[in-house]
């Protein structure tokens, strides 16, 4: 089958033998989706060798339940051993023994198939077309502060970042009713948000030690400097991206001001999915071009392009 | 009256006119501590010059509301202006045009005289001492932890560092019923602990990547750094103390971990007299030694001696 392969800084597009792991479905990719990891991976950030992509939606073609056979799924990338301390203590997606589709130890879903375990898969309702639903993963994370923290309608939330993942961020959080502003680099981010009623805000407009909530969604030092400080004392900063290498900051002022950092990761499927069948959220609104899987090396040139928000690949 | 004056990072004990603050009370200081702050503040950690001390205890002896005359009293430190948005929002120890007894632009309890408004005292309960009644503002800090997140008693707990604030947090804790280990550098700060069955463990002994609840309390990097490996994903890193300059660290594995980094400062006066008054908490086990007023040069020598836990000053 033809897949997107990374190795030592590189991608290319082999041909290579039709995956089959035991014991796990075996899926047929429809669509799959670029995140910002897998630019960062291609820069070599992380170490991964393998065939890259973690978002999709598929059809599963075997499977050891054939009930599953022929169902339209999108999957949890987290592959976990369901024995050890953070899976028997529920959480799962924190698994010792893990591995990540197509960033950690398994191959990932730029390619024809994958293979991913039933107990991964969450059939996609009806009503979500695939362009949709290969949303599912990232608009997951996006809740995943939702699972973590309480907003209020009453919460000042800044949004710092309104990228692939800070749109998600910004519909998801503008559901909760909270007083929510974002910074977004580019007009046509701050048209997608405005379009859906969400306001913009300048750097120079934020007021700092105000805002109740902070999401940083850069993860660029600048944007973390301004995450910390438009925050108040006592308010939560919610960190929503990775960032490269270490960085300094001064954390007598985070104990003066009590301030809450929390890093946030992987969410929940069934709530994203739930969120885009009832039509509250629409990720569609990112695609900003969409590729043959044969032009995938040309799809992540553009993905890499300054501003660029989703970038689709039809398998 | 006589006080301790630092001045350019240097302490002196000069003669100087009694303080008198229109709309405050003026209180006889009775015993006053030294503090790791007062030690960083003569160190040049942060600007500062007048009278140092913020931990006492005193008798009230000038004040509007004449029913306050004559009483035992220990004062909560920040000086609030009840108009800002941090103090309309509950949230006074952070009120943005405070003064803070000792440590910022307000003159401090090492000396005979200070004074406070009638908002910030609390009277000390008959069969509290004051050589205990000295500790309410330490043991109050201890205390914030537990009005910030939940300890419960099936909790893993690290407590990294056992000095004069670490002892106060050992024993706090200890009373949530958690699992609760205490990394300690000396023998007699072990020892203290021991005899409250508090149990102590090696850095050796830590395992990492496995405690619901790390609180950092030495202020050094490596302490950090040891905080940082014990904590569980989605685990609670608070942080008691200050640090000196900035710090690096590693944000990405903040994220994937998903841990929450909480600051954490002063804390509620009122549960800490209470804990001292039904004797389920003894802050006098940490007495290194007492000296008069007239001797608090030397008692500062002896506070800043590696491993010393609380020196009191008897005014």
């Amino acid at each position: 089958m033809r897949a997107l392969w990374l190795e030592n800084n590189k991608i290319s597009l082999p041909d290579i033998p039709q995956p089959r792991s035991p014991n796990e479905a075996l899926i047929k990719i429809r669509k799959a989706g670029i995140c910002s990891t897998d630019l960062e991976l291609v820069k070599g950030y992380y170490p991964y060798t393998g065939i890259l992509g973690h978002e999709f939606v598929g059809e599963v073609v075997e499977a050891e339940d054939a009930s599953w056979i022929g169902e339209r799924v999108v999957g949890e990338i987290n592959v976990v051993c369901n024995e050890c301390e953070q899976c028997l203590n529920e959480r799962p997606t924190h698994c010792e023994n893990r591995t990540v589709l197509g960033i950690i130890n398994r191959d990932g879903t730029l390619a024809e198939f994958t293979n991913l375990p039933i107990a991964n898969l969450h059939r996609v309702p009806a009503s979500v077309p695939d362009e949709m639903a290969v949303f599912t993963e990232p608009l997951a994370a996006a809740l995943e502060i939702q699972q973590q923290i309480q907003i209020n309608p009453s919460d000042r939330v800044l949004l710092v970042g309104a990228g692939r993942l800070g749109q998600l961020i910004a519909q998801t959080l503008a559901l909760t009713g909270c007083d929510l502003r974002v910074v977004a680099r580019h007009k046509h981010q701050q048209d997608l948000l405005k379009a859906r009623g969400i306001m913009t805000i300048s750097e120079e407009e934020i007021k700092p030690w105000r805002w109740d909530v902070v999401v940083e969604a850069t993860g660029s030092p600048s944007g973390f400097a301004l995450a910390r400080r438009a925050i108040r004392p006592r308010g939560i900063l919610v960190l929503k991206s990775t960032y490269q290498g270490e960085m300094s900051i001064n954390f007598s002022s985070v104990v003066v001001d009590e301030i809450n950092i929390i890093g946030s990761r992987c969410g929940p499927f069934e709530p994203a999915l739930h969120l885009m069948e009832s039509k509250q959220v629409d990720p569609t609104v990112l695609i900003a071009a969409e590729f043959k899987l044969k032009d995938a090396l040309k799809a992540f040139e553009h993905a890499a392009e300054p501003g660029v928000l989703k970038v689709l690949i039809d398998v």
